[in-house]
């Protein structure tokens, strides 16, 4: 009996980490010292412009929007989701991406499969400009149903410290400035999933008129990343707060930077959901708190932002293209009012 | 319908991430700014007795270890395991740890487990002085049959850039030197479970005479870690390069660190594996070639120390009771020759 009779293939394993090594080496910068393959990536950080480096990790996973791409057999979008995912939890805190690592866990060492996974890793980090350092690519086939298979990722980031967003320069009176999501990104899939294959009874590959797509491609669309339109505001000091709204929605968000004493308030005419949202909501007949507490209904990250300071602003983001949508404003109080 | 019926409990998640939080916060020290909760952990390292800092980063998972965990309902120990093993991985390139995440995925969010999983992350972390400034705690019950889960951890350490250990001060007739491990560590769990429960129809909580103990217990020892009794000969450079006996074995991991036209010849008499490697080897007619390229063979830790150093380094070992083992030297050629 060896490994492979166990269902452990180590010459798949091998070819995937050639491969592997290959996509991570083009999001190399001068920082990097090692190549993939050593016991751990090793970096140097130029932190010379730096008075009081602070770093900020983070992880996360793509939860079960995996489910979606296993089914669908498309796997480079779940990497740009993870690595664009972690770059915007810690874009929260004013800092900019350093590396990136990642963990993948599969049923079956496929290398084609590792390959298209790790070749959208490898884009939204050079997009990011954050080198993939390192991962652990594990097969194991006692924990995974064959076809399945889990993605996290793992980031490590720069702030000065005196820039670190904490919510502490959040006010009463500020303005919520809500920048578009590209769709689900990666929160609310089980949900999801339920209502629009179990409840509705859609194919993944239908196109559904009012999506203008198939299901798939609408519930794949990359989570998008927010450091291009961000970063030249937190450079000037023009940004408040960052809420990226993920898991927990709304509710479970905005008070991550609120301070004591203070609530927000959400209009909900300012804008309209995008289709997806609807027809989800519609689809399982989810009450609309639960719709708000669960996805992000077409507005990735929540910037918090003075009046003194919204014209710019608003402006800034204009000019790259962005359209920013004025969706309520800080208030006395406690909690998330939807109004 | 709503999360709760598409199976994911908000509430337990609630319950879950306070019980984290006060584990979390014991393992802090004076660099961690930000608490449990934030977006991302917020850490100002102290550099400043470094000329030219290196982080080191990796990642790893329990394997299939958790499913043992999970058979047995005893979830601390692969908490130890993990921050263990992940200390070890920038260890053998001289970096000491800075922080540590983890990445746990659950069929379903039960707090009582989520507690003793972290628990023992928290006390490894602690011993390594490596505070656990964050992870991400996923409920997916269509990813995990229920009982299953997954747990990666990602550590960032440092390391004096003229310090790392990267394999470049290897030389022909360096000695390798083993260090116990304290059972299979986190390798080999899929071969030995298909082994020890299939193939030998052992029951878990069996007591095996020649284990001295019951099955269990000696399948979930915990990954020791090496950090303390090597750091202080890491600081007086007393050690050429180190290697990390995990998944890929003797044959897998020993190459890592050996230069071009350099191989490592290991002789296996040097030392008696200990009973359960022994008891997988025969119960499942395992080639010696094989469990030795998949398994630690009682050898967790491997050091690589110059004819000059050597009685310094053993002398060092045996004032901290390490028990280590001459076990080889390295060699004109290449690969790794088992005689």
């Amino acid at each position: 009996m060896d490994y492979r009779d166990a269902g452990v293939d180590i010459a798949a394993a091998d070819a995937a980490k050639a491969r592997i090594r290959r996509l991570a080496r083009g999001t190399f910068n001068a920082a990097v010292l090692s190549d993939i393959g050593s016991f751990g990536g090793m970096f140097r950080p130029d932190l010379s412009r730096y008075a009081e480096p602070v770093l900020v990790a983070s992880t996360d996973s793509v939860g079960t929007k995996v489910k979606v791409a296993a089914a669908a057999g498309v796997h480079d979008t779940v990497g740009q989701d993870i690595v664009n995912h972690c770059v915007n939890d810690i874009l929260v805190q004013g800092a900019v991406p350093l590396f990136f690592l990642d963990y993948l866990a599969l049923a079956r060492m496929d290398p084609e499969r590792v390959e298209a996974i790790v070749s959208g890793l490898a884009r939204a980090c050079s997009e990011a400009g954050c080198p993939l350092i390192g991962g652990e690519t594990a097969e194991m086939p006692d924990l995974y149903a064959e076809g399945d298979y889990d993605l996290a990722g793992f980031i490590v980031g720069v702030v000065e410290r005196a820039r670190a967003l904490t919510g502490e320069r959040v006010r009463a009176g500020d303005h919520l400035l809500g920048l578009p999501s590209s769709g689900l990104h990666t929160n609310g899939y089980t949900l999801a999933r339920r209502v629009l294959f179990e409840r509705l009874g859609l194919d993944l590959h239908a196109t559904v008129p009012e999506l203008g797509s198939t299901l798939v491609q609408a519930l794949l669309a990359p989570h998008r990343s927010y450091l291009a339109v961000l970063e030249p505001l937190l450079e000037r000091d023009k940004i408040a707060a960052l809420a990226h709204i993920t898991g927990g929605g709304f509710q479970g968000n905005l008070p991550r930077v609120l301070p004591p004493g203070l609530g927000a308030r959400i209009r909900l005419d300012a804008w309209t959901p995008p289709p997806l949202f609807r027809l989800i909501q519609r689809g399982g007949a989810v009450p609309v708190d639960e719709m708000y507490r669960t996805f992000n209904m077409g507005i990735g990250m929540v910037a918090f932002v003075s009046p003194a300071d919204l014209h710019e602003v608003e402006h800034s983001l204009d000019r790259r293209g962005e359209r920013s949508v004025l969706m309520g404003s800080v208030v006395e109080g406690e909690g998330v009012l939807l109004e």
